[in-house]
């Protein structure tokens, strides 16, 4: 078999289904991915649209996926054809000075390769660069615990929640946290801020459905922006003496949620962005100079996907709860339209099965 | 004796010395302290330019300084009269939520009080509220080492240097360091940051003679960012790679030296602000969002002073270099002049001796 | 009302309910609180065996309590006559060296107090030193959660497990834990290793009941080290790939868990001890020296109560659990009794209510 | 060319320099380096008395180099022929569970392997597995400042003394430090603890020529606890209050230092083990328990030679003061023998050069 069935960005807001040569090994370090199951991502979308200047029309899209190794190079020691794996939306040698520092979102080989700067996971087959550091073995219980399809969970939104909103927000036992857009990631941040028992979560979107989903996933308080009439004086109301909340995660990428994030954020407090943000913001230095606030960006490193893992295989992280819809790779074009009219279909992400 | 000289801000842009009843325990827990040594600092400048809207016309100026203690209240139990102190500029009442976090800058009855919320330290004497907590007591050989003179640069603006720039900003060993304004607290953040042995040091000012003195304190490269086509590029070429610095220190509190500050920081580095802002500033999200940084705020919370005192009495700190001018308490007006006029002058921190 | 209830130490091995002078305040910081609940630890046996020399017969017993204040000295700000308060074990200044190191245990004009250098809480009243800094208002919602009453368990056992067990041996998502000893504080350390989310807790115990109500407060696996022929390697077949525990929790304080705890470790991990030793015991470092782990002892700070009642108020902690008997003060003796004999009567912590 | 000159271990207490098949590539990681310089180790004495079971005879020694990049396997893209290294005394893949958590001294295919499991630098040639991740290319500038000569201390002596003394030991601005053992690692403790501005350094040894070294290199106070009638309470007084070390640094490894250690001990200190133990020690927990103190133990990870050889560069760190001897290596077997006999010849380490 030298082609396979792909989804490429053909030109602007348009994908289409198309063949396309297989991939095949081009270094010692390299693997060839057998794709089982992949999702859509937000910053598909954002592809879509023209924002992501690095990612060029005819490359295949996607960055997030679960599949079975079909063949590695001969540097490749810890897989082999026939292991079952989940990919990383970070690509990482794991020895560049940004590697070694833990950041291999900076990877000087490496970074948001898929699907952006080379061919991604939506497609059947995808050739993974620096297989070693970038593949996970799927352990047999995490499988077993979800289903191994809601593990694509973890190929992005689940590290990118937990790394830049929850890590980054410093939350911890006893925390206040706002966590502003409850997209796929936001809720994700909502799950993973758990892990270190805050006493207080509260969720502001525009998205009454998306709200409701996030006290189902564990918030105390929703506040609806688009109804509310002063969402920041809502949010400090809610909190312990009215002085704000020790961790806010953005989640959202413009300038209006950036400044709402300012606003609720206690003296002592930090400002996790997670959203991808395409135009400056105003900064309130005026008042925050003496706040001793942090505020944070990242990309995500995925260097906390082994532990991820291992939660899910203990059956202390359910990521299948984030998956509203199940489509073909057939219907491939019709996922894409159903995600991008998330809030219509209620949809947070979409499994697609090859 | 029940009045004293002391020095107030009579209206925008004045200060007088006058007689002033002299101060008297209010509070179990006050002491009132014999100043022996105070200092300007920019935040007085503030004060008179009408900036600081909780200092009103008629409060005594200063929080800065060292003395010996005249008396105390019942319950001060580590003080008692004859003991010289080093009076720290955040009051502090220990017990509080936020001085149980570590941030007596947030004291709920305390903060930055001294010369500002209440009368401060340029008087005869001074009545310091939660004595037991905002006083420090001068050890023998700190005082030997630097004479106790000396030790009024450790009121503010060390622990400021090193708490809102140097340990905010992670100096460590091998960092790539940035300090944005080399004003007193920038010189300090030059001094303090070699405590962590950065392999670099740049300092970027407007003034040529304060370069110098960085130069003289420990920095390797310093840029006039006056005369300089580009400094953006220009300091960005001496780092590492070209990648940026690995902490910026932004020591002067204006929109341009904080943009500067985000456009020269390396991925994973931080951006310290020390200056204070009068006005918003951009942040350039866009750029910035993936690249794994932070940006921090601190009112300084002295927490490090007990740590400074040790590194002076061991020789290891020399607070006596930042002082270019004494003066006397009867010379206070010109003292104002001087320091006012800073460059004119070739100043950095005027010392009043009573 | 000059005189009161109070239970003393009275010889060795004896204690008795006595007429005793009421306490009153000696100095400005000084608080009288009327107990309305207390408890018994396990220190307090020790004492009775004549293991503690600082507390000698005759002292009144008792350093976790639950009351409302009498009065306070002038300089205490921050409760008045009336307020409900938790008593901390640890009295604290709140300004000495080691204080504001966040080691209030080693606090030079305090530690543990109560029950032991002066007369403690297993009285109708009780004086507090340093009162501003060593009580803590009880929220209106924590009480109302779990019944004041059981917030007794904040004056030491909570705080101790999670301070010296928990946070001490870095127990993080994901972790694989041991407990070794399921006495009240290494349940609470169970109870409290799970605001930290890890993967896998495993208690080891010689008594079945405490093994049950181990699981029954979160842990997966139990081993009993009385019945079971290798401890050691039946606690490392548990974990992943047999490696170890990240976290060891030593909640006993002999030499055998001590030794045990040091056989199940990890490369990497931590042997926090919380157990009272009362001997030497051997390390062995010709097996440790390259394995990257590193051993911690602490006597309690009582830094995390304030996180502690806030996990109360928000409902994610559940103290009462702990409490299996309640009797009277006037049984006082009985209530010795029963905590003495506790695996007979299966008791984990008896409540004592005025 | 196929043979070459190597320094084999050949039976308990020999090494003898032989003929040897110069290694080739076996795998696609792999490199082989022409040494240009290497040294002797206390570890390489500790396998010629046959305390390293993992080290059999006939093996090459030596774990520390400097060289040149002779070919390199098909998956190595950092490094290419000609290319000067500086060699890891540390193997590592970079991708297994402990060197994705930092810790290659425990990487399942790596660790320590030169000169014990496989053949090492004592040798015109080496095979380096993991290539990529096990060797540091050499900056221009670190060469020129020290001599590329001495960058050979930093593939072991120096990160040991850093990772597994200094920051182990959380040696900080104005810590209280002792220094066990005056031998090479010892040494380099005190030069490295310096990095972080210690207010006081100690040093314990029992020869008066390395003590006299230790003050040359920073130390401020020395004790010889061969003639000192009570060496921890000559420590303890030079230390603030007679309290003790907030950081003790064990660079011996028996048990005697190691009990010196927790007695000098501050309460809330490390006592940090670089020593390489033989047998099991007394750890006196009836004192401890209450102490709130931290011991730890590590294999060095080499995760800070990237940072040290900055410093280096930067002209920080002069790893050049360690070499007292030089030797060609013809006279490799003299070197053992003067390095053997290290106080008699005054001996710190030994330099091999090709």
């Amino acid at each position: 078999m030298t082609t396979m069935k792909a989804l490429i960005y053909s030109s602007t807001g348009q994908v289409s289904l198309v063949d396309y040569p297989k991939p095949t090994l081009r270094s010692p370090t390299d693997a060839i991915i057998r794709v089982t199951q992949t999702t859509i991502c937000g910053s598909d979308l954002h592809i879509l649209k023209g924002d992501v200047a690095s990612c060029t029309p005819s490359r295949i899209l996607g960055h997030e996926g679960v599949g079975v190794v079909d063949s590695v190079g001969s540097s490749v020691r810890s897989f082999r054809a026939g292991d079952r794996v989940l990919i990383s939306c970070i690509t990482q040698c794991a020895t560049c000075t940004f590697c070694r520092r833990g950041m291999p979102s900076h990877c000087t080989s490496g970074g948001w390769m898929l699907g952006n700067q080379i061919d991604g996971t939506q497609a059947e087959f995808v050739r993974i660069p620096h297989a070693e550091s970038s593949l996970f073995a799927i352990p047999e219980s995490a499988a077993t615990r979800e289903g191994e399809a809601a593990l694509v969970m973890l190929s992005d939104i689940f590290p990118t929640a937990l790394e830049c909103g929850v890590l980054n927000g410093k939350v911890s036992p006893g925390s206040t946290v706002a966590v502003v857009g409850a997209g796929p990631v936001g809720l994700a941040a909502v799950v993973t801020a758990q892990l270190y028992t805050p006493a207080v979560i509260i969720v502001v979107d525009v998205d009454d459905n998306r709200l409701s989903v996030a006290k189902s996933l564990g918030a105390q308080y929703t506040v609806n922006s688009k109804t509310h009439p002063d969402v920041a004086e809502r949010v400090k109301a809610l909190t312990e003496g009215g002085l704000g909340c020790n961790a806010v995660i953005e989640a959202v990428g413009i300038p209006a949620t950036f400044e709402l994030g300012q606003r609720i954020l206690a003296p002592g407090g930090v400002l996790a962005n997670v959203g991808v943000h395409g135009t400056k913001v105003d900064l309130f230095l005026e008042d925050l100079w003496s706040k001793n606030i942090s505020i944070t960006t990242k990309l995500v490193d995925t260097v906390s996907t082994p532990m991820l893992l291992r939660l899910v295989a203990s059956g202390r992280l359910e990521p299948a709860k984030m998956i509203t819809h199940r489509f073909k790779f057939s219907q491939m074009e019709e996922a894409y339209k159903t995600f991008g009219e998330a809030a219509k279909h209620n949809a947070l992400k979409v499994l697609i099965e090859m």
